[in-house]
Parts: C-alpha cells; structure tokens; sequence
C-alpha cells in the first residue's frame, strides 16, 4: 500500500484503533479516586496521566503507521506539523468532568488534510458511544448500535436547548462574553452547562441544538467539525468564518443554517 | 406475609422492582427526539410522557402491594400522606438532561418511616448505574460490577470538587444565593454543573466532593439522603438542620464533617 494517498477507508480503520488505544488508558484511571497524593508523598492525577499515556501510545502508532503524518496533541505538542496529512489529538477532552467521575469527557481524534479535518472520532469509553465523522456523514455506535446521525431541525433559538461549558466569565468567556451568552441563554428553551465536547456529540445526534463555546484550541475543536458537519449542523466561529481562522477560536455550532443565522446576529460583533 | 411491619429486605427489593419498571418508561421515550408537535398537530413532550407513565405504573404497584402505604410523587401528588409509611417517587429527576440527551437524569425512589428516609434508590438505566442506600450503607451497582460506596475524604474547600445543577440566579438560586455559591465555588479546585441528582450519586462514590442547591422538593431530595449519608456523607440544609425542616428546602452534601463545618460556614447566613 502506497503511503502518498491511501484510502481514506484505511485512515478510518486506523483513527478507530487510536480510540481503542486511549480507551484502555482512559478507563484504567476513570473513577478510580481523584487527584492525590500517595504513601511516598507523590501527586497523583489520574487525568493528567490519563491524557499523557494515551497520546504517548497514540503517537507511537502514527510515527510507526504513518511516519510522514504530522501530529498535533495536547500533552507533547506539534511534531512535523507542516505534512499534508496531520493527526489532531485530545485523549481527554472536558478533564473537569472526568476528575468528577462524570461520562461526559470524551477522547477527540482528527485527521486534518491541509488543516481541514477530513475524518474525526469523538469516543466515550465508560458509556461506549462513539461518533464517527467522515465523507459527509456522521454515523454513531454504541455496542451493536448503529445509527446515522442527524441534527434535530430546530430552527428557532426561542425553541432550542442550548449548551455552553461553563457559564461564568472565570474560565473561557471574558465578562462581555459571559453577559452575552446569558443573554442567548435566556431566549432559548433549555440550557445545559459542563458537557465540553460531548455537548457537540448530542446535537449530532438531534438532541442538542446549539452550542456556544470560545477560548478553544486545534485539539478542542478540529474533530467537533466533521461530526457537527456529517449529521447537517453549521459549525463556524462567532464571525461565521471557518473555526479557527482566528488565533483565540470561538464555536457556534447549531443544528439548522436558520438558527445559526439567528445566533451569530447576537454573537458577531463578539467574535 | 403481615403488611404491618415486613423487613426492610422486602421493602429494598419492591423498590428495585419500581426502578425497574420505571427504566422501561424512561428508556422507551430517551433520545427518541426532543418535544415535537407530532402530524396530527398533537404536542408530544417525552419527558412529561416518561415522567407520568412510570409514575402511574409504580403507584399502581404500590397500590397493589401496600395499600396502607403514603405516596408523594412529583406528577400526580400525595395519595394518603400521612401513613407511617410514604413512598417518594421522582421518575426523571433532571427533566432538563432527559430532553437534551444527556445520561445524568436520574430515577429517585425513596421509602419514609415516619417521614425519615429509611431506604432509596437512585437509578440510571442508560448507564445501566444503580445506587441503594439503607441500612446505613450505599451500594453501587452496573451490571455484574458492584461496590460498597465512600465518599472521598477529602475535608478542605481548596481541594473539594463542587457542583450545583445551575449557577445562574434565574433557575433555582436567588441572586445572593448564586453570588454566594460563586464565591465558594472560587475556592474549590474544581466546579461541575448540570448534574441534578447524579452529582450526590458521584460524592457518594468519592468523585464528587461537594454539592450546594436550593429550592429543592421532597421528591428531589428524600431519595439523597441514604445514599450520601450511607457512603460516609453528611447532608443537611444550609443551616445544618436535617434537610426539609424549611419550606423552601436547601442541601449541603459533603464528603466529610469537616468539608461539611467549613462550607457552612458560609451558607448559614442564606439558609
């Protein structure tokens, strides 16, 4: 097999065993106590570990499979970034939850072709879901179940559940932005915080309508887009440029071009 | 069998039955689409469906099997309230996560003597998680995995990991409550929203260390006292008084006396 232009089928085979990969090194730390200190007075952070032994695995993989591939993570930053073909990861993305003991954190693989993602997988271990984003579609497994997925056709914010990480203005959103996302809030039907990428995930599936974030990097958002994408959602920043285009990256992610429309009327002077 | 006092074991497994036949209520109606107007024009709202149905077949069960027995559900009120013994039954408690897809809705059951909490359940059939306390000890249960529950030891603020379901002022907080709850939540390691019951569930296994609400009825929060109580918890209203003695109900669940002494501290003032 030539390794200039394999497949795209081959890269999709490959991301799943990249999700397996972390998923053995996630779930040996998920639940298993928080952060401590042990008997030889040494820290533990289960997350932290988690993040670092799954892209350490990860990494092996791609230099080992696709040597001229580059690589963007989290935890050990870029490698031969400038490739045509470059690995986005996140083992753990939304560590907050998964010091809580909450499902809701999930483990983020893209493959980005001259920087646009062109395959994605956003894996949760403990509830074994995961979403598949590639060719246009998203399809959604958990166990024998498979489902193709497809945002809910809300158009209207007054009608839209909403989701954001965290509300307040002390971790992502500035002042301004916290006022302006309460004031979204306000409009829509329901709001639901502190689901990070897994918020993205529910509204490919049709259950979430809108998710407003800011404050993201390569490996929070680059896998969001073919899954949002491939179920008929509109992602792009505050501005409705492609995510990204600016250097602090903004998200509005919505399930109809209509309600996107209405909502970057509120968010675009915020970009 | 004599209905006047049978054991508790009797009572713990009618109760499991009653989680069980609410899980196929639940199950059937989550994640089947959001509220729509179906083709005849006729609004259908899944939550409101699955709430009711499994609240009408587990009165009907109790009716069945303890007559004498109280009821206090949250879709249908009291039915003979002041028996000596009362069932508290919340089918999905976190209505808001059921209609965004979110697996931390929960299924609350509790069982009164004398209106004391004496057994509950707590269940989570997507995730197939199932916590019972009583007999002063809380068990966790998925599938064939099952664990006597300990709340976390940690007995410091600055290393708590704090959640409440909603940190604005416009759901359940006053807006000197919500002030009051940023400020502790400043000094937290770490904060997680939107999690309804389920977060007293996490402090129960040790992944959770703090959890402030208010505005709480007693289908919200009769079921969380075994099980906090029973891992090594301790909860009570804001003033430190057992939690209902209020009308308008607050808790403080922590994972030590001493997490529980310095958080009071602060709330007494508002309880």
């Amino acid at each position: 097999m030539s390794d200039a232009s394999p497949p795209i089928e081959e890269f999709e085979i490959f991301a799943d065993r990249l999700a397996d990969v972390a998923a053995v090194e996630t779930m040996k730390r998920f639940r298993k106590g928080g952060p401590v200190f042990n008997k030889a007075g040494i820290w533990f952070d289960p997350v932290t570990d988690a993040d670092r032994e799954a892209e350490r695995m990860q990494r092996r993989m791609i230099n080992a499979v696709y040597p001229k591939h580059g690589i963007i993570g989290e935890e050990f930053g870029a490698e031969n970034e400038g490739a045509p073909y470059r690995w986005v990861l996140d083992p753990v993305d939304g560590t907050r939850s998964f010091v809580c003991g909450a499902a809701t954190w999930a483990t983020l693989i893209a493959l980005e072709e001259d920087t646009r993602p062109i395959l994605s997988i956003i894996d949760q271990p403990f509830t074994k879901e995961r979403w598949r984003g590639v060719g246009g579609k998203t399809r959604y497994s958990r166990g024998r179940k498979k489902t193709i997925c497809r945002t809910s056709g809300v158009t209207a914010l007054a009608k839209a559940r909403v989701s954001t990480t965290d509300p307040r203005s002390i971790s992502y959103f500035t002042a301004s932005e916290a006022k302006l996302f309460d004031e979204v809030a306000r409009k829509a039907q329901v709001t639901r915080f502190s689901l990070d990428a897994y918020a993205y995930c529910l509204l490919a599936l049709g259950e979430m309508d809108l998710v407003i974030e800011t404050g993201m990097h390569r490996h929070d958002y680059s896998a969001l887009i073919p899954i949002v994408e491939g179920a008929g959602g509109v992602i792009t920043n505050w501005l409705g440029e492609p995510v990204g285009t600016r250097e602090r990256a903004s998200v509005a992610a919505a399930a109809t071009p209509e309600l996107h429309a209405e909502v970057l009327d509120y968010l675009k002077d915020y970009g």
